[in-house]
């Protein structure tokens, strides 16, 4: 059975403070906390899928995930056994720091040493909001072609790592991987790009490794990487 | 040159009064006017160059193409020496009727049969607004997934014609286009869908024979198909 809040009420101005206040929680408890962004069918959830198959005897994993409708998603990752709770957002196109203060109290914090949390499909809004999470982590996928950081520059700028997913379609596509890294590295100097396949799994083992190095250094009293966010 | 209208203020609550007055402006032209909405990267643009070299010796065409940031969609459409406007919604995640409004004042009318509205691309917010359009299209691309309608229901239900781009990459993804079709349809009995590749031509016969009849249907003193928009 998959847990689902519906928010009704979003109260915008409170968002930062609330923010900080679920950071907090999740630093005493040593989650590390990845808010995972993305245009719809980029990949979220099979990269979740992916690193849970890949990181879960190691490390305890959980998932919030974020929808404007369905619960398609985490019915898929509480069938492999994984603590999730679905958040509705009944049309918003993003999630804010209330629905995941929300949803915490939903979780069993207990164990995890990993959250993931599934923002809604959109690059325009969700870079906007912070949920309380140590990273945030952008999947940008080549179908969508390379001049998207032209297009939506607030989400490529905002993040802290870049997943460049379908990389396995590269020679059915026009997608210049060079021009994408020069424009997203132009918005973000400091950002981290690991070009992957969900669907091969190239690419895949580089995040795993960072990923675990991450969690690993939180467990040891870290505050992530980005405790200003 | 291309103009850029950057949009600082939206008066939402005018938006369907607003809509109806650039309905009946477009009318008064016997201008045939489709509101393109899709996902970032799903074809928009592709989508209406294409468009464009097949009907431009038939039928007098325009742009307005709506994003959030650049004007890089409006400089390839001006360089083919078509009429376009670019609106900036400075960080806004859809186009409204009022911004629609400013653009068709910028706009030379006389000798346009057919204006393309590009919206935003986002699956949340555009279906929300009307701008005056005749008909609304969607464009659907394989690499997003055959979930997509579970998930954005109501771009979905919203739509009078669903456009699903990519075809050309059937062969190396997981796309179920039975699957997609009967939530589709299920959402909304009554669109019409044309599979279709914007990279090489499969499918897009049929959709220029469709646009061009419905471009001509408006010229003879119809109204569009769904003048209730």
């Amino acid at each position: 059975m998959v847990k689902i809040i519906t928010i009704g009420e979003d109260i915008l101005g409170a968002n930062d403070a609330r923010a900080r206040a679920n950071k907090a929680r999740l630093d005493a408890s040593g989650i590390f906390t990845v808010n995972i962004m993305s245009s719809p069918g980029a990949g979220k959830t099979s990269l979740i899928m992916g690193t849970i198959k890949a990181l879960r005897n190691k490390v305890g994993i959980a998932v919030i995930e974020g929808d404007v409708a369905s619960s398609v998603d985490a019915d898929k990752i509480a069938a492999i056994g994984i603590p999730v709770v679905q958040i509705n957002t009944a049309g918003g196109c993003h999630l804010d720091a209330n629905m995941v203060e929300k949803a915490l109290d939903a979780l069993p914090l207990e164990g995890i040493d990993l959250l993931f949390i599934e923002n809604v499909g959109n690059l325009i809004c969700p870079n906007a909001f912070a949920l309380g999470e140590d990273q945030r982590v952008m999947i940008s996928s080549l179908p969508e072609g390379d001049d998207k950081p032209y297009k939506y520059p607030a989400m490529f700028a905002d993040t802290d790592v870049v997943l460049l997913n379908k990389t396995d379609l590269q020679p059915y596509l026009d997608f210049d991987p060079a021009a994408f890294r020069k424009v997203v590295t132009g918005l973000n100097p400091d950002v981290i790009i690991f070009p992957l396949s969900c669907k091969t799994g190239e690419g895949l083992p580089d995040w795993f490794a960072w990923l675990e190095s991450a969690v690993r250094g939180k467990k040891k009293g870290g505050h992530g990487k980005n405790p200003g966010h």
